[in-house]
């Protein structure tokens, strides 16, 4: 709280007009202020400190030049528009960042009108922003849709379908192009150096250049071919022709961080009467912060800092996270195993990739942020006989989903997927939270589904997955750390469709699925302090449903608990099915499935985000209890007289 | 059987290498008794036919210069694969297309080594050969790989993902672009302007000075600079720097039925030493047969027709298909309530919308063959008050789960999403088969999930949907004409999560959602003929659920069906996680799921893909005879000797 940075002039922004009418040789400074309170205030919190830092002349200038909220800013991927919520209202509340009961990382329409659309995935602000734009239209009114967009957003195949779609409408659209020339990893792919041509070939025009041409031309569109003659004379010169191609007119490349070049083009866009825009503007990731500006992923996220030293207090951590398990798993089977290849989707460290690239540079692939691509290019090396490992998150998953079904699963193609922060993950909140995979990859025919109980179990699931090739596999595990359990040399390949048993007992039956393995164990100590005996195992397999398991469990207990850390739909209800299909239920046994509830979780620390779920351990004992009918212990351990 | 068109020279092709060793003046007569065979034999079973005549030319040219199959072929949406399919060893089941047993309507590996890859959704081809080219590099294989994918599936993200990923690599990838400026509608979107301009602007180069151009030009790239230079100067020219801007080297445009111009091309490209290519080939849709030349989509699906003629017999029908009860009911609505719009993804005839749009042609948006932008673009017309209809098939609304994750329900927007085609659809197969929505969308929280018994439901969910704005909401209903029930003049507004008893029993509880109501009904009539009485009950809504009636049919009732044209993981598992969780299960009801079993089924007619399935009248009394202990009764059923 000591050394706060001095604000003077963001210190008198009480409301957005404030920033609309601050005399123009002011924003400067402004921008200047609103960056070192974004470095103070990510310091205490941690945070995406990068994306936010490039964007600060920008969010100022947005702000001064249109009218806002009437006018709309979309920031793609919400994690940039830290400098947007310190400008609308949201400053006081920077510290509580990300942290529970604070407010999300991420834009979001319930924390403030200043924000038209959340967005936690990236590259659906040209989607958004034509759909608005379009309502605008119908509903007669008269505004300023922006979307500001990164180059990594620009691989996407959805911001590629919302240009077609809107260079072929005549519809009021800004798209803000932030080229930082850096998403989270290296940038990939034809289209970002096809903009890094644009930069370093003609470099920036004379801005008086831009300005006037802008003023002189974009009113004066008389004719189809007057235009088309331009576009290619102009394109020729400035390289912009495959944006005017797709029907947007294009501005740039211009410095962002330039506020004499950004607010005269901002100007002329507000009062131009034209089309869809695409203004590109180059930005550095980190921008006015040495220790950012330095690192190679530009303090992409962070933990707490020093803000003199840059230094950050990272928790230190005795055991391996999964996705370093996965990562190390992997490139041993891969020294083994020279079919092996792996396939990513801009996300090479967050995946552990990034290990894997450095010692099989030839065999990995990068792809960008195109799940849809990804999945199918795996299934197009399967067909060759080579072992794809496809590592894409749970929720990024959901945008391959129609492949998984048609490219991989129909096909019968053994694409291995990695599916990483399976359940919920912190302080990321409900967007980025694993919570639907079982379901939707269990109802798909061929496809395996395996969970790991520990970190142990994740590596033998990688070996598991390398061996097998009579079917798709998928493996789902979560966020963060594993258990601290021994870890084997090298994983076992593991019978298809078994799992374990963990804890013999007789009265109740725990069969967990996936990472609540350690919780469910904790909640049979809880029931065997009051006397209850708990059998504990862990289904390791989805699907194939270890069947004898389920069944036997069914037959030797009272009561059955399904417990997993994903939706309805899901493992639960495929134990639901298979014993009520088989008659396996007319008995009276006591079927209680754990799930995650229908509702979505704010973002807090994990172990929280799964007490408030229900799926923690005095949870699960608490149910045990009630399933027997001891409603007075239930009671007990929920309302923490006992705690495991 | 008579009048079969003379072939003498396609009768003599036994292998593939009989194309590839034909006089190349003898090409153009095998392409001409290829058409000739393609429009006879589909005039016996019906199918996709403009698409096939479009490509024949092309067909017989790349098998004849490609050393296919060990060179690859991927033919983009398999249903323009008719022609390949004549070449390559299946003419003579060409006339079992699409019917139970025979061959598939899109291509399908099971069935050809010259198949590489299934494809029933488009805009995959380009992400599979990139996954081949790259893997024959890794095998230290030399082999072509040729995707061919029309200018409407360039609309896709998922092509741009692949083109921007391929642009980037120096695979060996060749595209044909096949430009018929037609997909399955009109086109839409800057990608079909931009390439409108390349055929109509430039028109054809003489194929001599493209020809030369590629045989000097290809080996020569001797440094980056010269061959941007050369990219500039060929782009202006040719206007195919948008291509060539996403590293592609650009050859076009020309015709494809001229073989004179297609043969040469392909020959240098095969000898080619170069990164990814793209051939920009210009066809008609529909070539060479006057009918579907004349039609305005081209006989892009036809039904048994009368080769002379081109008069198709289809069937007539005295019940309106479920897809028009939905348009006229949403036309119907959307007069009275100005904020309606809607918004389909290159099916404007296929989801009804195409009558929508004759009526309110500003309120009605085709965004071309683009679904994730389509769900996020009516998310963001519905921030501002809007009241969208997303009309998007079952399988193909896969290709947007993420967006209706996140773009709508996290941020519970009101967006309508119509889902056609849910359950089996008859001839088209297993790749078109709507069988995971209820699984995938039923677990998403914020979701409302309905499906109507008959066509008089659907009605009433079209207004439902209107008129209801607090969460999302969806309704699944079949491909088909419906039952024949009595329509109302306008829907009626339904009360959310309620559903309705049919009729009263006291045994056994058959609860259906969706469209397997009258066979339900059926199932009913059935038991009742064996003294069994049968409640039946339509349960409208899979979320919420209606958790009042599903506990009555519990309490009273020995058994308890439900039954869905949906995968496991949807109503069924709401149901029995309702039970379960809430110990109604205890008691020892005798409860029994049906849904589509986990496996692929095969086209063949609607009624028997369901009999197959375990989901007709006889298969649910079945399950209920069983289920209270009558086996004997419930194999009379099934063996025939008793029919509803």
């Amino acid at each position: 709280m000591t050394n706060r940075p001095e604000t003077p002039i963001l210190d008198g922004i009480k409301k957005i007009d404030d920033v609309r009418n601050l005399p123009r040789d002011q924003i400067r400074a402004l921008a200047d202020e609103v960056r070192a309170e974004m470095i103070d205030s990510v310091s205490v919190t941690g945070g995406h400190l990068g994306a936010g830092l490039g964007v600060v002349e920008l969010s100022v200038a947005l702000h001064h030049v249109f009218n806002t909220p009437d006018d709309k800013i979309i920031w793609d991927v919400g994690h940039q528009a830290y400098p947007h919520k310190i400008l609308t209202g949201r400053r006081d509340k920077m510290r509580t960042l990300r942290k529970e009961g604070g407010i999300s990382g991420f834009t979001k329409r319930g924390e403030s009108e200043f924000d038209p659309f959340g967005a936690g995935h990236s590259s659906t602000s040209i989607s958004a922003g034509l759909g608005m734009a379009v309502a605008a239209d119908l509903k007669h009114e008269k505004r300023n849709i922006i979307a500001v967009i990164g180059d990594g957003a620009m691989s996407a195949g959805m911001a590629y379908e919302a240009m077609n779609n809107a260079g072929a409408m005549d519809a009021r659209l800004i798209v803000v192009l932030n080229d930082n020339d850096m998403s989270i990893a290296p940038p990939t792919g034809a289209m970002s150096a096809y903009l890094a041509r644009l930069v370093s070939g003609k470099a920036y025009r004379s801005i008086r250049e831009i300005a006037k041409g802008l003023t002189d031309r974009l009113p004066k569109f008389v004719s189809e071919k007057a235009r088309k003659t331009e576009e290619y004379a102009r394109g020729f010169w400035t390289g912009g022709t495959l944006f005017e191609e797709l029907g947007f007119y294009y501005i740039g490349p211009i410095d962002g961080h330039n506020l004499d070049h950004l607010l005269p083009i901002l100007d002329n866009v507000r009062d131009a009467e034209t089309g869809p825009i695409l203004i590109h503007v180059v930005t550095q990731k980190g921008k006015g912060y040495g220790p950012a500006e330095n690192a190679a992923d530009k303090y992409h996220g962070v933990s707490k800092f020093n803000v003199i030293t840059g230094a950050q207090s990272k928790p230190v951590s005795n055991t391996p996270s999964y996705t370093s398990v996965f990562a190390e798993g992997l490139i041993q089977e891969a020294e083994l195993d020279e079919r092996i290849v792996a396939v990513n989707a801009a996300m090479p460290s967050g995946t552990g990739l990034d290990k894997f690239a450095k010692q099989f540079g030839d065999r990995c692939f990068d792809v960008g942020i195109a799940e849809q691509h990804a999945v199918t290019f795996a299934a197009g090396m399967a067909t060759e006989g080579l072992s794809p490992f496809c590592a894409i998150y749970s929720t990024f998953l959901q945008r391959g989903y129609d492949q998984v079904v048609h490219d991989v699963a129909i096909q019968n193609l053994p694409v291995r997927f990695a599916i990483d922060r399976a359940g919920f993950v912190g302080a990321d909140g409900p967007t980025h939270a694993g919570a639907y995979d079982t379901a939707y990859l269990g109802a798909i025919p061929n496809m395996v589904l395996m969970a790991p109980g520990d970190e142990a179990e994740l590596k033998h699931m990688v070996r598991t997955a390398a061996e097998f090739d009579e079917h798709p596999i998928a493996f789902r595990f979560p966020r963060g750390e594993g258990v601290g359990v021994d870890m084997p040399k090298r994983g076992e390949f593991l019978e298809i469709g078994k799992g374990r048993v963990v804890r013999e007992g007789n009265s109740v039956a725990l069969l967990s699925f996936g990472g609540r393995l350690s919780e469910t164990i904790a909640a049979a100590e809880i029931l065997s302090t009051f006397g209850i005996s708990a059998t504990v195992a862990d289904a390791r397999f989805a699907k194939p449903l270890d069947v004898d398991l389920v069944e036997r469990l069914a037959r030797e207990h009272e009561v059955l608990i399904t417990i997993e850390e994903g939706s309805i739909g899901g493992f639960g209800s495929f134990v639901l099915n298979h014993l009520a299909s088989n008659g396996l239920l007319d008995g009276g046994l006591k079927c209680r499935p754990m799930f995650i509830p229908d509702a979505y979780f704010d973002h807090a620390a994990q172990d929280k985000m799964y007490a408030h779920a229900g799926l923690d351990r005095n949870a699960i004992a608490a149910t045990a209890m009630r399933a027997i009918g001891n409603e007075k212990a239930a009671n007990q351990v929920m309302s923490g007289l006992i705690d495991g």
